[in-house]
This record gives structure tokens, C-alpha cells and sequence, in this order.
């Protein structure tokens, strides 16, 4: 994402030097950075690279639809938000209304958009966009063979337990979760 | 973070294989493995491994306070609250205290965790800490050499309008700007 506001500002902005690309895989890029800061000094700037994802807070009947699946990178399973990758190119929007029905079969009446967030933006350029769908049809899900999750309904008091006990964990479900509380207090949301 | 909550699902579980190590750097090492699906078959998983962060929702006389700083990723600046890289085995509370008094000067009274959250579960272990500071004392800030940031303090509706054109676009930020006001409307925070 662009921002177009953003204006250069000398007593902030590096400037690249050179880049050396060290890896080259199916999800993440890994490149190193020579960069030049404000004070003239040189650094490195180790950089992940990715498509980015998308992700729905998904409310039916008043229960948030979750999904349970193992995340290598933490050695066990995590109940999260329905999310997926994007293909280069492909529209955000497409890509959620997809992964929501094959995830869990339920398919999005409207689907609005309510942040799109950088995950990490010290060393990865991901940027994930959450939408908000919160009127469902239901319908049978759809795996990959190679895809493995078990689908749930909770509501949001349960939503806070599993935040608690930790089977909620990442930073796109707490800040749906959130957002999901915000809306029945009537609160302020996203952009 | 080890879940305890965790019991072994066959349904869902993967199986490491072998771990092939692409890169160490100063902030992140990449490594592949390779892993058995619980239908037997096999596929590669792209692992950042990350020392983990902590972050914090700072609040003054009714204000946020946050800093711009360049984020090579992006290839831009971008406004977050204050934030560190946790080296192993440090405490997480005496790092946050000792970001927020370099960066912006000011001292904590009390830090009380919000959440722990992992920032990208699909290809990365990285875990950011986010503390709440709703007492701080004035101080003078004392930035390293080469880091380069400049602090400002911002109302909710600024950071509305922040996130909206995008100056404030990660994580962290939105998720502390999101907690913010659900303290002022009595509503639940985290763990």
C-alpha cells in the first residue's frame, strides 16, 4: 500500500544503498539492505517479503467463526480469524469471500473492509487486510487436500477466555475480537 | 509462549521432519522444514525465527503517545506507539520501560500486560508484549546514535484520523489504539 501522504523527511528517511537477496520461497523473500541513515552512517536492514493476506471477522447469529490449525512456526494449534494469502495480484476482497467459504462454507452477503494493517514493519513488508462480514448464508466448507482445520462458533465472552488461555494468540483475531466489542458498544472502528 | 491449554491433535498436527537453517542474522533467522501433514503426506514450511518485542500503549493528560520512524520495509515512515526488540532473555517489562524512557523520555509508574500476540503465525515466532502506561512522569529522551525518531502525542480522534490516511498502519498501533477505546467506553481489555 501507498501512502500518499507521506512526504520525505531528511531527519528520518534512509536511503538504500544496495540490496543482496538472500532467499527466494513460495510464501516469504528474504533480502538484506545496505542503508544510508540521516546521520550518513551505513546499516543493515534484514527484510521479509510477502504477497500479504487477508482475513474476516465473520459474525453469525452473534458467534464469531474461528478456525483451529497448526502453525509450525509455534509448534501447535491456534484458534484464528478465517485468513488466507494473496496471489500477486488478486483483489483482497475476492480472495477473503473465498477463503471464507472454503474455510468454513459460509459465504458473505457484504463484506466491508475494516483495517488493512502491516504485521510486522520492522522487518517484513506483509500487510494484512480484515474485513468485517456480518451477514452469512451457511453452506458446506471446502479444504485443500493439504489443508487442516477444524471450524467453530463462539461468542465473545468465549472469545475473551480463549484470549486468555492463550488458544487465541495472533495480532489479526485479538484486533478482530476487539473489534467485534467496539461494535456492540457502539464504538469507533477502522479507516 | 508455551501453551499448557495444548493437547496433541492427530487431526491437525504436523510432524517436523528435518530443519534446513538458510540464515542468522542480527534480528532474524530464516529456516525451512520440512514436515508431515496429517494425512502423511509431506510440504515445506518458511520459519522466521524472531527474539520477540514489546510495545506499549502510553497515555498523558489524555493522550497517546507515539513516534515516527522510517521503516525500511515499507519504504516509508509510519506513526506506532513505542517499541523495542526483546534480547533473549531479557525480562519483557524492564525492556518496555527502558524503550519508552529512551525514545520519548517518559517513565512508567506501573506497566500492566494487555496482550501477548504473535504479529504473523502463518511464517513467523515473533511475539510482541503490549503493555498498558496510563501514569508517566515527564523526562528527557536519550536516543541511541543511530536511531532516529520523533515523538509526538495525539488524541483518539487524531489517531482515528491517522490510522485513516494511514500514517498509523501496523499492528501493534491499532490494536493499542483499539484497547484505548475500549477503556474508555468500560468495555473488556485483554488477558
Amino acid at each position: 500500500m501507498t501512502n500518499s501522504k507521506h512526504t520525505p523527511n531528511p531527519a528520518l528517511d534512509e536511503i538504500t544503498l544496495s540490496t543482496e537477496k538472500i532467499f527466494d520461497g513460495k510464501v516469504i523473500k528474504l533480502q538484506v539492505d545496505t542503508v544510508q541513515l540521516p546521520n550518513g552512517e551505513t546499516s543493515k536492514r534484514e527484510i521479509i517479503r510477502h504477497n500479504g493476506a487477508v482475513a474476516v471477522l465473520a459474525i453469525h447469529n452473534d458467534k464469531m467463526i474461528v478456525v483451529e490449525q497448526f502453525r509450525q512456526p509455534l509448534g501447535r494449534t491456534q484458534v484464528e480469524i478465517p485468513a488466507g494469502k494473496l496471489e500477486i495480484g488478486e483483489d483482497p476482497k475476492d480472495a477473503i469471500a473465498r477463503e471464507l467459504k472454503e474455510e468454513t462454507g459460509y459465504e458473505a452477503k457484504e463484506l466491508k473492509l475494516l483495517f488493512s494493517f502491516y504485521t510486522s514493519p520492522g522487518f517484513a513488508d506483509e500487510l494484512i487486510h480484515l474485513y468485517l462480514a456480518d451477514e452469512l448464508i451457511e453452506g458446506e466448507a471446502k479444504l485443500d487436500e493439504d489443508e487442516f482445520l477444524e471450524m467453530s462458533t463462539i461468542t465473545l465472552e468465549q472469545a475473551y477466555e480463549q484470549i486468555a488461555n492463550q488458544q487465541i494468540s495472533d495480532a489479526k483475531t485479538i484486533m478482530a475480537v476487539q473489534a467485534w466489542q467496539l461494535i456492540k458498544l457502539g464504538g469507533k472502528l477502522g479507516q
